[in-house]
């Protein structure tokens, strides 16, 4: 099974002049679909993971599969206002403004092992405020995993430290 | 593992009076998460399901684990604006107003089985919608399967005809 001819080119989404890679093909075909998440897990199975983390919200669909691989909890990193209990927040840059995220203060606790997890690799910046969240309230990032990283936009580099897996490289 | 004792009440989210029922502590233990996820799929073992439908956001959580274990495809609904490719689309009534759902017009080939899986059925109005979604694009409804049914409401009564599976009835 080669996922890789799963991903069709969207051109022209979100707006003119990008390329979006639409995942949804693959997550339609459940061998295919399997094989990815078992590879995105793969390279943590001997890291004793506690929680994976996913943000919202196609890394809910990558970030679940990948934390029952490895038998460990999974905790949602969301936007604001979603999550009900008390929250620790972060903001990060976007092209144009900045967004921010939530999790909740009690979701990890201190020095628990955690596997951040999300579809796409491309600045980066949502998984480095995912990464400052997870510290803030106490997490151990142990590595990142994604199912495609946008090579050419470099997101690694804000990443510097971690561990980085991906299965696709554009 | 008794998972219902890991639902939490958060009193006035996310508006004064209303008690919500925080499902995240039990995401974040492994084998309760599992046990849910199981229970979910159970009823819908030999009804040779070829997709499972989930709503952005919690019923990818829930819609993907239960998809895995019953061997189908994984198809997300979503928010307006968010799918690549071409969508159908269905609007529903919300208590202030109205909301839409949309799907990828060529993510269920015609007469292939579906079950719907959410979090939570509370008046029942995005899972009508889902239904209408899935059965305007050819699929075929075969049930729905949530974490928590608030029975008060009465969201049953828009399923009518359809098999409603929960776990939890408050």
């Amino acid at each position: 099974m080669n996922y890789e001819k799963l991903i069709r080119d969207i051109p022209d989404f979100p707006k003119k002049g990008i390329v979006f890679k639409d995942i949804t093909p693959v997550l339609k075909d459940h061998s295919a679909f399997k094989k990815v998440v078992e590879e995105m897990a793969e390279p943590f199975k001997d890291s004793g993971i506690d929680y994976v983390v996913g943000m919202e919200s196609r890394g809910f669909i990558f970030g679940v599969p990948v934390s029952q691989i490895l038998g460990a909890g999974f905790v949602p990193v969301r936007k604001p206002g979603k999550l009900p209990a008390k929250t620790a927040s972060e903001s990060y840059e976007l092209e144009y403004g900045s967004d921010t995220l939530e999790i909740h203060e009690d979701a990890i606790e201190e020095g628990k092992k955690v596997l951040i997890v999300d579809d796409l690799l491309a600045t980066g910046g949502t998984c480095e405020a995912t990464i400052r969240l997870v510290e803030k309230i106490g997490g151990k990032v142990e590595g990142t995993s994604f199912f495609i990283e946008l090579g050419f936009i470099n997101g690694r580099e804000k990443l510097k430290g971690y561990k980085v897996n991906s299965l696709i490289n554009y």
